[in-house]
C-alpha cells in the first residue's frame, strides 16, 4: 500500500500518517519526491483492511494497492532514478560511473598499481576484494583486514571511494569502517542475515544478481535490504548459469531494460566475472553501456599472469585505457556522459 | 586438416592437391584467400595417417593439424571475415545491415505496408513468414505459397531482396525460388536433413540458434550446410533459455565475441524473438550492435494489435525508425556505416 | 471443446454431432470410452461461438470446455490411460514394457548379437538405429536402408517387434515399411513437418522430449502427431539441458508424475542417453520404473569398447540382464509386472 | 596427496606423520579404516614439493597424489561409506532413514501433531522450521528460539533426534544446543562463512545443494565443513533450476549414482521441496530410494491447507503413512530395510 500526499502537504501531515500506520501495526516508510510525498507500507501479510482510517487524514491524496511482492524497489512506489551518492560520485544519474581495480588485493603495491592505472583513465570507484568467496576451501581467501587497510590507504592517495565484499555478518561493522559500498557477492544474494545486517548501516550496498537468481529474486532480496531502512541499493548483474559453456557465466544484458522497468535502483554490470575472459570484457562493456546500464565495475591487474585469483579475467591497465575510451563513445551515442572521462555535463545539455 | 598453399602455387597444383585428397576417401574444399589458397580436408574420423603424400606436393606451403570438431565454419580455417552477398547487400563485411518486416505475412497490404515503412527507414533486406513453425498445431501455420508470392511482389516493388524461413525438406526447392535468404529456425537447427538440403542450393542460409544449442552446436550445423558445398552461411542468435522467465528467452550477446573468435561467418542478432517485448527490443537492438554484430533481424508490423502472431513483440514503424536512429549512432561509435542510413563508408576512412 | 455423449448414445447421433462440428468448419474427433463416447473439436482458434447448435442435438449430454493449450493427449479428453499395441505388446497397460538393443546398427551380426542377448532376458522391442542424427556432419551417419534389412531380418529371426528412428518427411514411409514403431528423436521433436508425416500413418509413434523442450512443448508435439489422426503415441523422456555437465543430460523423472497427471499416453525413459555413462544406467532405469514409467529404452552392445557411437552407455548383455533382474523387483513393489519376465498378470491381480 | 599407513603402523607412527605434515606447514587429517590407517594434507597449494620426507617416515605405505578439487569428501580419500550417528539412528548404513515433520513450525500443537504422526509410521528424525530463510522479507520468518524450544520439547516427548536449518554464523551455537543435525539450506550452500562456523563445531550437518549448484559445488562446499574437522556431513539433493517450470524445481535424482561414485557421504533427497507438490511427493520419494538414496526428508503438516508455508507441498499424515508403506517395499527391492519399518536387518542377511 502506497499512500500518496497532496502536493502541499505539511510535514506534520505525513508524520501524522507514519504514526497511523505504526498504530495499525506495520511500518512506515516517508519517501520525499521532487513535488510531493509518498509513504509506503510494509509489514503487512495480504492487504490492509483498514484503509478508511488513512484515507481521511488530512494531506492525504491517494491511496495505491502494490500487488507486486516487492515495494519499496518497485517503481510503482517510485517512478523517478534513485542515485546514490558516494562522496561526490553520483550512481543512477545521467553520467556512467565505472568502478575498477583488482579482483583480490594480494599486496599493498599491487593495488596500488592498479589503482593508479584506473584512476588515471577516469574509474571513479576503486574495487578491491579483501575477503573472497573460493569454491574451495584451499583457495586463497583474500588478506582480510590488512587488505581493508591497504584500501583506506589507497582511497587517501587518490581521493577516491573504494569497494569491497563483505561475506559474513560478523565482518560487516568492520568492513563499513573502511569501504565507500558494500558488496554482496552473488552467493550471497539470499543470505537474509547479511543482507539485514547491511541493511541497518547507512552505506550504499552492490547487491550482485546470484547466477541462479531471477530478476523478481534480486529485487525481493534489494528489499531485504531497503525494508531494514538502507535506501542505497545498487543492483549488479554478473551473468548467470545456462547450458552453455562458451563463458564463464552468460551475462544477461536484457535484464537491464527488465530491472529499468520494474525498479527505480541503479544497475550496474560486471563483464569480468561474467565473461571470464579478458577479451570478451570490452565488447560486452560496450553493450551494457548501449543496453541502458548506469556503469560498469571491471577487474584490472598490472600483471595478470601472476594474479593469484581470475587473472585469466582482469584487464592490463593499456586494455582498461582502451574500454574506458570505447565505452565513452557508445556513453555519447545513448546521450550520456562518462564521468571521469567526458568534460562537462553541459555538453550534453546543448 | 588444413593444407596451406605457396603464395605462387598455381591452380593446377591446387587442384593437384585436391585430387591426391579425394583418392585418399576424404573430400577437398579449396579456399582462395587474398595472398594465397588453402586446401581443408574433411570426411575423415580422427588424424589423417599419409600426410606424407600431401606434404611433397608441389606448391603446399604447409600442413595444419584441426583439432576443432568443425573445420570450414572455423577461423583457424579462415582467418578473415566471410562477406556474404545477397544482390547488392554484404552481410558480414564494415557496414551494419538490417533485416526486417513482419513476423508472419498475413495479407498482400500487411506485407507491402510493412516493407513500404521498413525501405523507408534503410532496411536492406525484407523479411516476413509463409511458413510458420508453431508450438501448437491449432495456431495459424502461415499462408504459405500464397505468402511467397506477395514476398516476389514486395521484393519486385521495392528492389530488395528478401528473407523467408524454410521448414521442410520438401519446400526448399519451392522458398529457394522466392527467397534471397533461406532462413532455418531454431526448432530447426539440428533438423539434419534439412541442413544438408540447403547446403546443396547455392543460396544465403540464415542459421538460427537453436534455444538449447551450445555455440559448438550451431557452429557444426553451420557446418553440415558447409560441407554440403554452400558456403553463404549466416549466424543469429535469438536468445536461448534460461530458469528466468522476465523475458521470453534470454538474449546472449556474449556468443558474439565468442562466435567472432571461433568462426569467420556473419553474425545477426534477433532481438525481437529474444526479448517478446516490443520496448525491449531497442535497448537490445543497440547492445548488440556495440557487441559487435554485423546486423539484426527485426519484426516490424503495422498494427501489432491485430497481428496473428507475436504482436507483443513487434515494432510500429514509427519504433522501427527510432530503432534504426539509435543504432546508426551506436554503429558509429564502434567505427561502423549501417547499409542505408550512412550515406557513405568514406565518411569513415577520413 | 469436448461433447459428451449419453451413456446410450447411438453411433448415429455420435455421427450427427461430428457432421455439425465439421459444419462449422472444425474438426471432429470421436473417442469411444468405456461407459460413454465423447467427441473433441479441434481446428477452432478461441472459445466456439455457436455451441447452443450442439447442445441441442440428441444424444448430448454435456459440453465441456477445455483451456489447455492441447485437447487430445489431454486428460482432459481422454481420462483412462492409452495402450498402445504393437503386435501382442501393450505399451502403457499394467505391465512394464522394455526396449532394448544396440545405438547404432553397424553390422548384421552386431545387431544381431544385441538382439539375441535383449530378447533372452525378455526384452520385448528391439532398437537399433539405420539413420543417426549425429551432431557433426563428419560422425557416421549409420547403414540407411541396409541397417533397416538388417532390422528386417532380427524381426523375423525373433519374432519380436522392432523401433527405430526416421529422421525426415522423405524416409517417412521407407523406414515404415521396416519398423513397427516409428521413434522421432530429440532434436526433432519440434520438426514440425515430419511430425505430421508420421501423424498421416498408422504406425506407433516414439515421441522423444527435445533436451530444451518443457512438458507442455512435448504435449503439443504429441499433438501434432495426433491432429494428424494417428493416436498410437508413446511419450518418451531422455534427459534435458541443464547447467550442470556431471552427466550427459539431466533426467528429469519428475515430468514422469507430471505427464501422468496432465496426458493419458505412455511414458518411456531411456537413461543411456540420459546419463550417458553405463554405470549410471541401472540406478536411473530403476527410479524411472519407481516413479511410474511404463518402460524403458535401453543401449546394450555386446562390445562397447569398440562401439562406432555413444559406446560409453552401452550395457554389456551381462549387465542388462542385471538391469531386467533389478527393474523386476522394482516393478513388483509397484504392483506390475515386467513384459517378458513376470509369468503371469494374474498372479498380480490375487 | 593421501599418506596411506601399513596395516601394522602404530599410532605413534601416524602421529609422526600428521606433525611432519604440520612442520612443512600444511594440516594433517588422520583418518582411521577398517584395515589401515590414511592421512590425508590439506592447505596445500599445488602439488607438494618434499614428498620424499613423507615417503621415508616408519609405517607409511604409499603417497597417493590427489588432483581432484576436493579431498575430504572424496572416495579417492576414503573408499568405504561414512556413516553419521545420530543418537541411535545410522544415516548412511544399510538402513533407510526418513526424516518428517512440518516446514515451519508454527505453534507447540502443530509440530507435536505433526511429530507424533510421522514417529508412529516410523521417522527417525524429526524435522521443523525454526529459522525461516524467505524470498521475500515480508514472510513469515519464523518462531525463531520460541521454535527451537518447541522442538527441543518434541525431541524429549517422542526420544528422537531433531533437525533445523541454521541461517547466519550468530546462531550457530543456539541452534546447536537444540539440535542434533545442523541443516544449511539450499540458498546458503555457498555462504562459506557459515559453512566453517558448523565445521567447527562436532554436529552432523545436513547440506542442502544449491539451486544452481553443480556436484562438484555441492562437494567442495562440504569439504570446507569438513575441512575445519567436522567429518558428520549428509549431501541433500532438493531440486535444481531449469528452464521448465512443471515442478517448482527439477530433482536431479541422477546426481545420486554420481554422487555416490565421487563421494563417500550419505545423500538425503528432499522431493517435498523439488517438486512443490503433494501429489508428486510419493513417486519422487519412491524414485529416490530406487536410484541409491540413503534417506528422505519430507514434509508433513496436519492441516495443509492452513500451513503459513508450503503447505501444497505437504503431506497429510494419512499421505505419509503410505509413503512409508510404499518406500519400504521399494528399499526392500533394493536389499535394504527402512529404519522405524522393517523388523530387524536380520532378515535381510538370510
Amino acid at each position: 500500500m502506497l499512500i500518496v500526499m497532496d502536493a502541499h502537504a505539511t510535514p506534520e501531515q505525513v508524520e501524522a500518517v507514519c504514526i497511523e500506520i505504526r498504530d495499525m501495526g506495520f511500518q512506515a516508510h516517508p519517501m520525499p519526491g521532487p513535488t510531493r510525498t509518498a509513504v509506503c507500507i510494509t509489514g503487512n501479510e495480504g492487504p490492509i483492511a483498514q484503509t478508511g482510517r488513512l484515507a481521511v487524514l488530512p494531506g492525504v491524496s491517494e491511496l495505491i494497492r502494490v500487488t507486486k511482492p516487492y515495494k519499496l524497489v518497485g517503481r510503482d512506489f517510485r517512478p523517478f532514478d534513485t542515485i546514490v551518492k558516494v562522496g561526490r560520485v553520483e550512481i543512477g544519474g545521467p553520467a556512467i560511473v565505472v568502478m575498477a581495480g583488482p579482483c583480490t588485493i594480494e599486496s599493498r603495491s599491487q593495488l596500488f598499481e592498479s589503482a593508479a592505472a584506473v584512476v588515471a583513465e577516469g574509474a571513479q570507484i576503486i574495487r578491491g576484494g579483501a575477503y573472497k568467496p573460493r569454491t574451495s576451501p584451499y583457495s586463497f581467501q583474500g588478506l582480510g583486514e590488512e587488505g581493508l587497510r591497504y584500501l583506506q590507504a589507497v582511497r587517501h592517495e587518490f581521493d577516491t571511494p573504494v569497494i569491497t565484499e563483505v561475506m559474513d555478518t560478523e565482518t560487516v561493522e568492520l568492513v563499513a569502517e573502511y569501504a565507500d559500498i558494500l558488496q554482496i557477492g552473488a552467493r550471497n544474494m539470499q543470505n537474509f542475515a547479511l543482507l539485514k545486517k547491511v541493511g541497518q548501516t547507512n552505506k550504499p550496498v552492490l547487491l550482485k544478481r546470484g547466477f541462479a537468481a531471477t530478476v523478481k529474486d534480486l529485487l525481493l532480496s534489494a528489499e531485504y535490504i531497503m525494508a531494514e531502512g538502507n535506501p542505497h541499493v545498487i543492483l549488479c548483474e554478473r551473468g548467470i548459469r545456462t547450458f552453455d559453456d562458451h563463458s564463464r557465466f552468460t551475462l544477461d544484458l536484457s535484464a537491464i531494460p527488465v530491472l529499468k522497468e520494474l525498479s527505480h535502483l541503479p544497475i550496474i554490470i560486471d563483464p569480468s566475472h561474467a565473461t571470464g575472459h579478458y577479451n570478451r570484457v570490452i565488447p560486452m562493456a560496450r553493450a551494457a553501456i548501449a543496453a541502458g546500464a548506469d556503469g560498469l565495475i571491471v577487474e584490472v591487474h598490472p600483471d595478470p599472469a601472476v594474479a593469484v585469483c581470475d587473472g585469466h579475467q582482469s584487464l592490463l591497465p593499456e586494455r582498461f585505457a582502451d574500454l574506458m575510451r570505447q565505452i565513452e563513445r557508445i556513453a555519447a551515442a545513448v546521450d550520456r556522459p562518462v564521468l571521469g572521462r567526458t568534460p562537462a555535463l553541459e555538453a550534453f545539455a546543448e
